[in-house]
């Protein structure tokens, strides 16, 4: 067992166990120098609200008096889902493929907003049915064309989980190898959102009703048509009671990736911020596997799909933004990293009252 | 009297009501262009949520196919209150002159988000008991060392009103010059809440216990005394009914820039984004007084000062973030410009369908 926390596993296929390994505590001393200087700063205590609670956090994550989210890695993955084949997306399936290579050529939106904030996007093809092949950019870590269809059998064998949490790990290797101070992971796959409410409901003993949402875009009868297919599901696999088995069962590769890099993450000490509904599902299902992964973790946005809040409060998550984004990709993340690095920038560059001779109260 | 609306009034002390000539509409038909083409863009229609209206709206504004945020103005306003005197602030009146120095010099909170920005940074001197003198990087306008005590007479005179109004014209005329794309204004002064707070219980008929605040950092006991002081002053100004009326008894320099600059942007059509409760109360005033200019606002954030809640309802404003802020400067709106860029650049640079050659739903 790799019992570092200072890199990523560094062959996690050869530990099916990897994922359990201990994740740090975060740095208190930083975190009470941050508090210190916060306290100094030329402003009235506490008026710059959560984002003092940012740079405070930020300092003790990365272990350093002058948080940065300067570079900032970004990780999609891809991969497609045998429940599509009961109609529960608005697109249809050929689309993650299509946008496999949208990621690749900068047209998609967590595209635009990587070029725009200068961080590396990363695009992982777990397993497409409408397989774009290679493609300059494209990480081809292929496990299947797609899961099975969850509604007759678990959508994935213990293998693929394997493998697809070792994927989400590698992506961390990357991140760390590129001296990343902050990760995201990103998701594409049509029918995703099915897999994520199955997930969640199997995860929070919550009815499909409450989870099941539009989507990309599915109207009232869409989305009672996508809870019965979870019930369904959630029928087929209900002896399953570990995180680890209704991954398996109900799960995605995209999905399982981002548990594994969540955990791999923490575990490397790297801060992660997590995006929208199925991402959560992802680090919940990360908090499940392994607790301490939990401190590692940043909450970008509230989605505006169902079920979003429901995950957000078993993880006593606050997330920054809440502007009724919900396509995916780590685009909510992406769109909030300016908010850690204008809380870092204030941290790391204002003046105390000392240094500017302002008066205290 | 001007009649443009494509510059700011050239010279808008010689008019005493400048600030009444007409707002432009926006431009509906480069909304529709902006509306059209986020339905062409490769994401499920409506999922970047407040993003896409942002885009619109700035499209719309900016009358372009093309919006942007990337030449941000930011005028800080300073000046002191007559009602510091009666203690309803938790730090010194020095520290307003002090803060006019530790803007100039970088150390201030709108100072270090503007330079992160690459956003221009106006500092405004109105007035400071203590003055600062000529400091490079400042603008000295000073109208007087303070506006009188409201308590006992009106705060400023009518020519004072009228000068702290050409003052915040003064400013869009230089953003407009400089080819900005979007103002903010921020305001610095000991005692402004008090002064933003009587005159947002004059203007919505309000009780001074429903909008008084902790401001930089008062008790429960001395919110108590802040809210008396203030209903002393409502009292004595009882007779006044025009919003003209009530910023002269009750309002500050600084925030009757704030109020013509809004004014005179929207005279330009230059999109302003307000910042928080002091700002927020210049806008409900500025409303009121040319009801035109609403059009040309976009709202930053919700402060954490008791009070910004009533005036973004009677605005009818959803501003873009939540966090718990309560400095003012223009902080708040300076952390929100990122999101406008985001929009932009999403709605921008992102494929078309057709040009990614994704499928649709």
């Amino acid at each position: 067992m790799n019992t570092s926390v200072a890199a990523p596993p560094d062959a996690p296929a050869t530990d099916a166990r990897w994922w359990s390994a201990e994740c740090p505590a975060p740095d208190a001393g930083w975190a009470d120098a941050a508090l210190r200087r916060q306290a100094q700063l030329t402003k009235p205590p506490g008026s710059l609200g959560e984002l003092e609670t940012l740079a405070v956090r930020l300092a003790s994550l990365q272990a350093t008096a002058t948080p940065g989210a300067d570079r900032v890695w970004i990780s999609v993955f891809a991969a497609d889902h045998g429940v599509a084949a009961e109609g529960v997306s608005a697109f249809p399936q050929a689309v993650t493929g299509e946008m496999v290579r949208n990621f690749a050529s900068g047209g998609a939106a967590v595209s635009v907003l990587a070029r725009a904030l200068g961080a590396t996007l990363e695009v992982v093809n777990l397993g497409t049915v409408n397989d774009p092949g290679e493609i300059a950019g494209v990480r081809r870590a292929v496990i299947a064309p797609s899961t099975a269809n969850f509604c007759e059998q678990p959508a994935m064998t213990d293998a693929q989980l394997q493998a697809a949490l070792a994927a989400g790990a590698r992506s961390v290797q990357n991140a760390v190898a590129a001296r990343a101070q902050l990760f995201i992971g990103g998701e594409m796959g049509i029918g995703n959102t099915t897999s994520a409410a199955a997930l969640a409901c199997a995860l929070l003993d919550a009815p499909a009703s409450a989870l099941a949402g539009a989507g990309t875009g599915l109207d009232g009868a869409g989305i009672s048509h996508k809870a019965q297919v979870i019930e369904r599901a959630l029928a087929r696999h209900a002896g399953n009671a570990s995180a680890l088995r209704l991954l398996a069962c109900l799960g995605g590769f995209e999905i399982a990736a981002l548990t594994g890099a969540y955990i791999a993450a923490a575990q490397s000490r790297l801060p992660v911020l997590v995006d929208g509904f199925i991402a959560t599902a992802a680090a919940l299902a990360a908090v499940r596997l392994n607790p301490g992964c939990r401190d590692w973790m940043l909450f970008a946005h509230r989605s505006h799909e169902q079920g979003h809040g429901a995950l957000l409060q078993a993880l006593s998550a606050r997330p920054l933004l809440d502007l009724g984004l919900r396509l995916g990709e780590g685009s909510g993340a992406a769109v909030a990293v300016p908010l850690l690095r204008s809380a870092c920038a204030l941290h790391n560059g204002m003046a105390t009252f000392a240094q500017a001779g302002v008066s205290t109260a």
